[in-house]
């Protein structure tokens, strides 16, 4: 099985994705293909001692950059890394293409070079959740399609459903479909469509799903809803992580000196009065402190990982004819390694022909 | 000016409204019309020395639940505390109704009672939104509307504009188009139209706005929507909150006792050494300890303050014939007194006759 990396891809490329390349080659055993600029990539590889691993290059003299018009710089840019990359994929040479950089040109690329499915309307590009219970949450869409008609939503389900028991392990994964609020006439008329045909479909649908449903609740596997909406949510929750983290940030900036000083004053106050041991004060102030920020921070730093990109890899682009991965553009070498770990999954699975072969069969009519 | 409470309304009622109310007697002299089951309203008011207080009670022997049909609901229920409460304010006996109730049933209320302002579309929920930097964001609307037109969220953008101006004080608001991303092409369909109506307007334009514009960045003051996706939005915010705060707690319970034991155990070591001043080692241990302690919550309990929905006392639903302030089913009696407030505010700056005249004058052509 090999994996094509464009190694030209993400905030942090080339160095990132070659980092991220040789992480899993030496942990997962992948067999990886990188396309790019050689001598920039090849530049990167002597870094590492890669001998043993399974690293190909292979040489791209384009990029696409991140303000062009995804369809427009597929078509004009046959020589970019998104375009030789999916080349590989669909002339079977690759099993999988894996990108950090322009999403919307992955997913143009997609679409264009290695087409859709058979039967499917439109495809979707899902992603994990952190969640309050450790289970794995799957949303879908969250980018691919901004205007949606109720089939496509139920097509999204169905695609989910096969992809959380395919890859996730969740037998029979429960459906959700994103709404304001639980009952079946909240949503706008897309979502009151959609969820009479989900209701009518051989899904495990439960019916209307809440953003806490997304998040707190164990009550759903996979939620599905227009990629405008699945956009906006997802950012809405970066957004409210990144202002909790700025204000608290903000806050305890403000409070520490003088908070510091309050806490100090005793202390010396203590440690200055004449007396045998009085340097105790000072060590039983210092492990007393020292064990408190211990115990406090843990959880924060432990909320940080859990909330982490990183750990969920990339989001794959379900309905096209090969499978495709798109991590994000923060990527670093951790998170592209969990990418490529989580495209040789879907490739082990064969997760292509089970959605071609689920949606051929019928389960939900469009 | 009187201001119509519905004492029925929210998950504490009647106690926290009758609360609230006395509470916003007090504080800002408001003058209340209490609306509800007289002999529950009167037995609450008996635990509260009302003297000199302008309070007021009026029957109304039915409520509407929350599992109504709104619209169904205010036509049978014409002596519900929404129907008898929004009639006090159509026929000028009152000036302002405030509702921590079923919010469908006070929009559809305000909508058949009240009716809307001549050349508005449609009425909007408008609510603000903790940010960053301590400016307030109005964001509209957030459930009013589950599907709309571009020239609805035109009209919203100019509502939001003068709300912005005359209750917020914000001169010129910068209004933004909530999308997936900055550029004029990001968006769905309704967006993408909605955005060109906005530049041809005369209204302080700034382009789209993504979900961190409206919770870190300071670039806009009013943002639009429609209903779904705002209603969507907010809750993804807040279950983000929750699922930190619960996560948070949860790190917290299963750290803290292993990490307790792994502080106190040197603390221990050191105290139980003999020598003199042995005391000092726990006192100084206990005064770090605590110092630490509190230099970490404060930020927290700072945070919590911040995005603390009662602050913000409840939503105004713009662009119908009076003020009408939706608060939140959990309001307590701060958040009612604060909704009360909200609603003084609007009906001070005669926030309706100038929303009618700035619509008329045609700001944005429908």
């Amino acid at each position: 099985m090999r994996i094509v990396l464009d190694a030209m891809g993400g905030d942090h490329a080339p160095h990132e994705p070659v980092k991220g390349a040789v992480r899993a080659a030496k942990m997962y055993g992948s067999n990886v293909v990188l396309v790019g600029d050689e001598a920039q990539i090849r530049a990167e590889l002597k870094q590492y001692d890669t001998r043993g691993l399974n690293l190909m290059v292979v040489h791209a003299p384009e990029q696409i950059e991140m303000d062009e018009h995804p369809a427009q710089a597929i078509r004009r840019k046959s020589r970019s890394s998104h375009v030789i990359g999916l080349k590989l994929v669909q002339e079977g040479v690759a099993d999988a293409f894996v990108s950090a950089g322009h999403s919307g040109a992955s997913m143009a690329g997609a679409l264009f070079i290695l087409g859709r499915l058979p039967q499917i309307e439109r495809p979707a590009l899902a992603t994990i959740l952190p969640s309050l219970h450790d289970r794995p949450m799957l949303l879908l869409d969250v980018g691919a399609n901004t205007d949606c008609k109720p089939e496509y939503l139920a097509q999204f389900a169905q695609m989910g459903s096969i992809y959380a028991e395919r890859t996730l392990g969740i037998p029979t994964p429960r459906i959700g479909l994103l709404a304001n609020g639980e009952e079946s006439t909240k949503g706008n008329r897309l979502v009151q469509e959609a969820h009479l045909l989900l209701r009518e479909s051989n899904l495990n649908f439960i019916g209307n799903a809440e953003p806490k449903d997304l998040l707190v609740n164990d009550v759903c596997d996979v939620v599905v809803c227009d990629g405008f909406v699945g956009n906006l949510v997802l950012k809405m929750g970066e957004a409210t992580v990144s202002l909790a983290a700025k204000r608290g940030a903000l806050e305890l900036r403000r409070s520490f000196l003088p908070r510091l000083l309050l806490g100090v004053a005793p202390i010396a106050a203590l440690a200055l009065q004449p007396g045998p041991g009085r340097w105790r004060t000072l060590i039983g102030a210092a492990v007393g402190g020292t064990g408190m920020a211990g115990i406090m921070l843990y959880p924060l730093w432990r909320l940080r990982r859990v909330t982490d990109y990183r750990v969920y890899g990339g989001a794959p682009l379900l309905g096209v004819k090969g499978v495709v991965i798109i991590a994000h553009g923060r990527s670093d070498a951790v998170a592209v390694a969990s990418a490529i770990r989580r495209a040789q999954e879907a490739v082990e699975v064969q997760i292509v022909t089970t959605i071609s072969e689920a949606v051929s069969a019928g389960a939900v009519t469009t």
